[in-house]
């Protein structure tokens, strides 16, 4: 190799350092190939190679088998320093529930001396990308992540294979992404999903439907809870009355020109387990609308226990979610793997039913 | 034990038997608790125990542990008698996949000297049930089984493990339940839905939305590979335009109360993958008759290259779908599960992209 070479090589090690300072190539993204690079710049692969190399060295990229070589995260293989910031990534804010899993959160933080940064995705992959690159670049300990999309293939699987690699705990929290082996906490949701079914099935109704959740991992659970109610007493599944619906359709649902799909989707069944009481809510306003009343038309069960299931002229019978134990024993894992221990914790609480007046005996 | 208590019991094993016979207890069902039927028929449970016990043993019916005791399959264990007939279950016939199935299984079937009962699910869990049960009734030696609803939790989980019990080999096309080790025969889906995204992409496509089926395994499978191809481009989801539809509510999505619906979530998007030709089909007469050409104003690619992608003013970029060679593979895998060995086989197709001109170069 000469000089000529040589420099050719530096320039090449500039030339990407520079795209990655200036955001054109962002973290988790694929550099060119070693071909491409060698003919855009007129140099052997070789010569690639070594660039590349170095910069692999340097910890800067990242080669992965196979896939290609991806910008790192910034940072050594363990950081040194401790930031004593947890980042906490939760698809939604505004909803009943979160709130207080983020109180039971802080709370167990701020009594171990820790910080929180916290991050909304709106149950959407690509703004969990970004919370969790904009976490790793500013420094943070450990995560503790309620997962987007948690029933469908996980868009952000490298990022979380580094930040695994870089040895920086994870708890996900209401669900996770199968074939990983993180730490957790769920709720027993086939379980709750039985225990509400159970309830309908008692007071005689045999045609129950469902508003189900079908991108997250609780929506299959809960559904599944109901297959087994049904299997358990011998009854059957009225296809037709399981309305599935994604984060993204789910206000199309309610605004009122779908109102006959839905009728007509629940006209078979006396009863509907909803996906939780938000859902409930609204499916009880769009069926008085159209003048059927709960639940003496129609029964209705839910889960998560919100004040929305209280504030109805009847209420709701629904599943307790025990939001701020959640919060705070997600924080109490990763508090323990910061300072303990690394072995992954699954922790699965039991369902506690709340029997209202949103059923009538048949 | 008096003569009195045993009468007792030969009378609770014969009311069992008879509501087998008139089908009020059904084949999968489970039967009353030992508790209910020492109460109603006020005898001992421990002569309770010995009625069912006698049935049991008699193969009527089966314990399964902490679970109850429920109505057998009629048979033995392996059934002596070979039926030389395999039940062939599949959740569509209409459609323009399946006849080719369905001639690929029976050309190898009768070849080999076996004929086929043939079912149809129409992606119903409770049809598939009622196959599986007239089927293992009328006797078949084997399974050939497009599972219903393949990506949501198994409704049939314990006919499957009752068939497996007694030695009869299934095979699956199209997709297979999670947590089976049965034989299967898919496409390689991830990588079909990554090779529709890469042309794409290739044709300058950033924006692409989809129409996926979120019940089927293939549904789920096809969106991870647009994920993939997405990703390797450092390209982000548009989540908004990923409208996921059920077996239940496809017939609503293009009757043309939702349009308006459907095309505010596209109208950020330069290109859709659709689900398979059928969707692309509707789709694509939807965006026609609100002024939008294909692909003029909007590419669209698809999966299973069936007549639909060539009757069209263009020609639909679909990959291949070798239903036939699906069919053949399946009865061959039966024929040799049944003549040669057990050990499960698991058949991965590679798919072949058709390229046409459904995608306009941006």
């Amino acid at each position: 190799m000469n000089n000529n070479e040589l420099s050719k090589h530096a320039v090449l090690s500039l030339w990407i350092k520079e795209n990655i300072a200036d955001n054109t190539f962002k973290i988790g993204d694929k550099i060119p190939s070693e071909n491409e690079l060698a003919s855009r710049f007129m140099i052997s692969r070789q010569t690639v190679r070594q660039a590349i190399g170095t910069l692999v060295a340097e910890g800067i990229l990242i080669r992965e088998h196979g896939r290609g070589t991806y910008v790192n995260f910034p940072g050594k293989k363990e950081p040194a320093d401790k930031t004593k910031r947890i980042g906490v990534i939760t698809t939604y804010l505004d909803d009943y529930v979160f709130p207080s899993i983020i109180h039971g959160i802080e709370e167990v933080l701020t009594d171990g001396g820790y910080t929180m940064s916290l991050g909304i995705t709106h149950n959407k992959p690509s703004d969990e990308e970004n919370c969790l690159i904009q976490m790793m670049q500013s420094g943070v300990d450990a995560f503790i992540v309620e997962g987007t999309k948690s029933a469908l293939p996980n868009f952000n699987k490298r990022l979380y294979e580094q930040i695994k690699e870089k040895n920086i705990p994870t708890v996900f929290i209401n669900g996770y992404y199968t074939g990983y082996n993180d730490s957790y906490i769920i709720l027993d949701d086939v379980k709750a999903g039985e225990m509400v079914a159970d309830v309908l099935i008692q007071n005689g109704h045999k045609y129950i439907g469902g508003f189900y959740k079908s991108d997250d991992f609780q929506g299959i659970r809960r559904y599944e809870g109901l297959l087994k109610a049904l299997k358990k007493n011998n009854l059957t599944i009225n296809d037709t009355s399981i309305i599935w619906y994604t984060t993204e359709d789910y206000k199309y649902y309610f605004e009122g020109t779908m109102d006959h799909i839905i009728l007509n989707r629940l006209s078979e069944v006396t009863s509907v387990v909803c996906y939780n009481d938000l859902v409930a809510a609204s499916l009880i306003r769009l069926l008085k609308r159209n003048g059927k009343n709960v639940p003496e038309d129609i029964s209705v069960v839910s889960f998560d226990d919100s004040f929305l299931s209280k504030q109805m002229v009847f209420n709701l019978t629904s599943i307790v979610y025990p939001a701020k134990k959640v919060g705070k024993k997600a924080a109490q894992i990763i508090l323990q793997q910061l300072n303990v221990s690394k072995k992954p914790e699954h922790v699965v609480f039991e369902p506690i039913l709340k029997i209202r007046d949103s059923v009538k005996k048949l």
